[in-house]
């Protein structure tokens, strides 16, 4: 935990109490006094400083100071087939921690069935994930989640609204092209949206389905990664290739 | 599990036997029948295919035909401070899916003295989370693993050598250079060794260390990622590098 992070409606006047694991943190991990500052974020809002007013067993009062403005949203969405349960908080938390705008969690052909059925998308709330990314990296913008659990009408009703302002669209598939001739070729836009698939990867009409919309699939390579492993890298990357210029071909 | 992986003292007459949870994933996961073959490679060595003999509740016995030469061993070593026990398991599957030769766990000042008491150090045993991680990406290559509960002694005595021919030395430093001025100006030598450090980051004294042998830090920007989400995103940055030609500066 890089940042304390609090929500709007904890606030009053200027300072808010904390009860919770963020006062054990502050306690315990920190191990900060009275008079002390930790680093404070608002979710959606500013980072600053909170000045440590109270603090005993029970709760820790912080009195604020939020003078930066947060960081500007993330010029990337990601449209991501449903993972197993146990992988889908932690790619919550290591997107967020990237940053990440929206994440679109649709169904597709070799997504099983029972992913739907996992408490956190029963429930809807994906805030404890992504709190989790937010609270690493020391951001405060928290990612959109929508969960699509039919396919088509996903890719026909929605997509097309979705990449209005999104020129470079991705579609990573193992089977693609290398990333870089096809990607790299010219100049990576601003905003990217990124559909990553299942285990088994997309099937031809899904694919078909991104390709008529303009999606490029493209490939990291021969190596088939847990998505654990394969978030983190493929926006790693795209982050890395907004920054090169475009190879003169 | 794509890859069946098996180990050579396993092997004979050209045939296998498994019992394990491998015969396990034949029978329920890939739900095969004796006459299929599935495919089969041999730690740090050939892959191919097994023609499965025999399918039993408790058994699959395969004959092999490993036709594939395996991939050379990557061209990267990777230093890693000992990250925390619940993910040492994690990190190492992930480097060992993406391709690392050697991993050097080392200490650092900020690695809590706990953490080398983890089950997994202790038993100086990884090829569990390794054998994970080339079943995931089809790659039969081990990493070699080794442990070094002692900084200076490893990098003073040990690193000259480790590190002997491998121009491109990298430490992953939060507060470092953003990494394309500094790496991209000249050519991705072949050979690369990255080091990562511990949550908290390296010391100054860990940094000058590196530094003296040669190790340029970088950042990969201003977001702290955990080790599970920084260790995929810098080999994909990586070896996105390697196949791009170098800026002319």
């Amino acid at each position: 935990m890089n940042l304390i992070l609090i929500y709007p409606e904890e606030i009053s006047d200027q300072q808010v109490e904390l009860t919770d694991r963020r006062a054990e943190h502050i306690r315990k991990v920190l191990r900060s006094r009275e008079g002390d500052s930790v680093r404070v974020g608002v979710v959606n809002g500013r980072i600053g400083l909170g000045r440590i007013l109270k603090l005993d067993r029970t709760k820790v009062a912080l009195a604020l100071n939020l003078c930066e403005k947060p960081a500007s949203a993330p010029p990337l969405d990601l449209i991501l087939a449903v993972p197993r349960p146990i992988m889908l908080k932690r790619v919550l938390a290591q997107a967020a921690s990237m940053g990440v705008s929206r994440i679109f969690l649709i169904n597709a052909n070799r997504v099983e069935k029972s992913f739907f059925k996992a408490t956190l998308i029963q429930s809807n709330d994906f805030s404890e994930p992504l709190r989790l990314g937010l609270e690493q990296a020391i951001d405060t913008r928290m990612p959109e989640i929508s969960v699509h659990p039919r396919f088509r009408p996903f890719a026909e009703d929605l997509l097309p609204e979705i990449i209005h302002n999104t020129p470079t669209r991705l579609t990573a598939d193992p089977a693609g092209e290398p990333i870089l001739p096809l990607v790299h070729g010219k100049p990576l836009a601003e905003r990217i949206i990124l559909a990553i698939g299942p285990e088994g990867g997309w099937v031809d009409f899904e694919l078909t389905m991104f390709k008529e919309q303009g999606f490029a699939s493209f490939s990291m390579g021969p190596r088939i990664l847990r998505v654990d492993t394969a978030v983190p890298a493929l926006l790693a990357q795209l982050s890395l290739l907004r920054q090169i210029p475009p190879l003169s071909s």
